[in-house]
């Protein structure tokens, strides 16, 4: 997606040890017009999926998943991190947080993902793809069908994306980084 | 908002201790037809107040808060709970949560909130104030307007409304409840 390629250019910022800093217009401070051309773009290619559930973990993948669930007017479903007295039984899994350098709990309330719905996921960042597995364990434990990922940005020099399209899952990225050098600030994106 | 209060009724549950789980349609899986309409009924509230910027808190404010954004066609930020790495300098405050049951420390990024913005917060529920007292210091000390707070449901029977509203805070609660009863399962709500 050409447009979301030219704001990370604009207002992303690369800092040391590969992170791509996108909290000024995307997962802190939002722009909510931006976001809904985004769902736009996952709605075209999820259009003919009959998706009945869009599934999300907090807190960055939730106002974009939100906007995509309006679309298909089904409901969206966002993975809880840690412990929350207001749950019930839940179904979990564990998953790396990079940017809380530490193995973190994620949990959905028990009946939320049935078992024929089919779902969409929706995320910020997939780079080495713990998030994404995470989910995907959970909605296997549903027993319910995942028609696809789609996330803002793929980190491509990370092994998130090759990993999960070998396991046969169809990833739609809006934009692929091929590299991108900090020394120089310069980004460089895979062809669409 | 008489749809809310029908869906509170139908689909929330009363617990011990006055909580209200309105995890099925509000704040884990989300109904994001309901919240569109609950973004028009803030959108109608405020749309005199040149609103420049929404607030809210991660996790349940930011779906109802990116859809407000969107009406406006304004930015959203939402504070985060905790340290990230990836938050550069920020404003902080502390807010004392009932769920989580401890001290956490709210941060927005510096310069995300500016002084001739035009704030409106959004949140899912207005008990002590804990939440929208944290958020209005930390847009205090940004020097921003704040022209209001939306809440999806506000406890009438804390005081959290009560003493916003005696220090002069505008607050638009689409749904007051004035008293609950967990062995019974009746809930009452203020007249709008």
């Amino acid at each position: 997606m050409k447009l979301l390629e030219e704001e990370i250019r604009k207002r992303g910022k690369i800092l040391p040890g590969n992170v791509l800093k996108v909290n000024s217009f995307l997962n802190h401070k939002i722009d909510p017009v931006l976001l809904d051309k985004m769902a736009d773009e996952w709605y075209e290619k999820f259009k003919n999926d009959n998706i009945t559930k869009v599934v999300t973990i907090e807190s960055s993948g939730i106002a974009m998943a939100i906007l995509v669930a309006l679309k298909f007017k089904c409901e969206l479903v966002f993975a809880k991190k840690g412990k929350s007295s207001t749950l019930g039984n839940v179904m979990t899994a564990s998953i790396y947080s990079y940017t809380k350098e530490k193995e973190v709990l994620i949990s959905i309330e028990n009946g939320y993902i049935k078992e024929d719905d089919n779902v969409l996921i929706i995320d910020d960042f997939l780079a080495n793809g713990s998030a994404a597995l995470g989910l995907i364990s959970i909605i296997k434990y549903a027993k319910a069908n995942l028609k696809g990922i789609g996330i803002a940005i793929e980190k491509g020099f990370q092994d998130g994306g090759k990993k999960l399209r070998a396991e046969g899952y169809r990833i739609e990225s809006l934009a692929i980084v091929k590299s991108m050098d900090y020394t120089t600030g310069t980004i460089e994106f895979e062809e669409a």
